[in-house]
């Protein structure tokens, strides 16, 4: 009944939408668990910490190791980590970027250094604006945890950690870095760290553009779920489909 | 020796670099008023009252009647007093917009408005963000005092009002209207207030993108300094070139 041995799920639109659970999908979790496979998560939030993901899956019914957590921080830190010559950052974010960065050895400075990581920060302030654009402009790189421009709230869409990545590029003239989906990073580091073959991962999401993508640019198979930002009918007139395109996860299961 | 009447000229690189004086355009404008001719500035800054900017002039040495003086703040307010329906209105930005917009008989209201009208804010903040794209999301129009992406500080670039706005209207999936220049707002309000034919009129500025478009927009003569953003041998490769480039303005004194 479950052909792959890594079932890598985005979080939001997937799982759960705001604070609410997607019933199918946590169905579908415990039914995978029942069998002895324990799934991957991966989202591009990357203002909380591994613990508070995990935190968020719990109180929506699904328990998940922390190991098998995986953050658009958690990957931002180990690649700035390989790309930094001095171990030092300056950094615009909340907390989960701050920490993973900590964790990987590296330093927060205020004084110039040559990498700038981007994530979300509801504290934004022109000030922050106007350091950021210094910075890369004095020659740091840019890098943002992940591109997205917006990001559903309640009521409509909201800015997402992309929109200030691509003001500071703007004003700068540079190109950003994203490390989050649709870039391959986090799935390549699963692999890596859990010893998968592409063959044996299925990358399974809502959003064509990060989810989806991320998949197919990693190269494994992918399952696009109806339940989230981009509907089926779009992601039906794309160039790279999906392996499979389902309502939500219990059609898979016969 | 001056074949014009009126003399519209930008400020930020025109006629002075932060607060210093470009000597020569000071030297120029004592001469046309020894003439009889009192020139007229248009800035797209929004965040200067037209009696601040009137101040920022008689520091270095430039008398200026308050109404020769044209900021993009008072074009947008004169421009939304036009287009509003109950005449109030949602404002992100500083007091030069806000008086503006008062100044004209508008309300600005924090609840939902069919105008938005941004200006540079450097108290900007998330929260304001949001709220931001949520009125334009709700049917607010989205009109932008000008769409400077960017412009100079002291060691670089800094964010300019544009790159707000097109976060917004990003966000929100909107097209948005910039009064400030090159839009020809500017000097169809001179024109009109003051009666001139296009033919009487020249634009003097130096940045292409902003003054030299706004001139050629609208309809009439144009000079190019090269005391600011755009280097002579950039304008000199654009399609619609201006009537004159000049080092500076003292050039075209004989």
């Amino acid at each position: 009944m479950f052909p792959y041995k890594a079932y890598c799920f985005d979080l939001d639109g997937t799982i759960y939408r705001g604070k609410e659970a997607i019933d199918s999908a946590v169905k579908f979790i415990h039914l995978l668990q029942e069998e002895g496979i324990e799934p991957y998560y991966l989202t591009n939030n990357s203002s909380k910490t591994r613990e508070r993901l995990q935190q968020v899956l719990q109180d929506i019914g699904v328990d998940a190791p922390l190991d098998h957590i995986y953050s658009s921080s958690l990957a931002t830190a180990a690649y700035v980590a390989k790309i930094s010559s001095n171990k030092k950052v300056n950094v615009v974010g909340e907390l989960g970027i701050r920490t993973a960065l900590i964790e990987q050895g590296l330093e927060i400075t205020d004084e110039q250094s040559d990498v700038l990581v981007m994530g979300i920060d509801r504290q934004i302030s022109y000030e922050k604006l106007v350091k950021a654009c210094d910075y890369v402009q004095n020659g740091a790189q840019l890098i943002g945890t992940n591109g997205d421009i917006k990001f559903p709230n309640e009521t409509g869409f909201t800015p997402g950690n992309g929109s200030f990545v691509q003001l500071v590029a703007n004003v700068s003239g540079v190109t950003p870095t994203f490390v989050g989906k649709p870039s391959p990073v986090m799935l390549q580091i699963i692999a890596k760290e859990h010893h998968f073959e592409k063959s044996e991962m299925v990358m399974v999401g809502d959003n064509y553009d990060t989810d989806i993508l991320c998949g197919i640019n990693f190269g494994c198979d992918t399952i696009h779920v109806n339940t989230g930002v981009t509907p089926t009918e779009i992601v039906k007139k794309q160039a790279n489909l999906p392996t499979y395109c389902v309502e939500n996860l219990l059609a898979l299961i016969k």
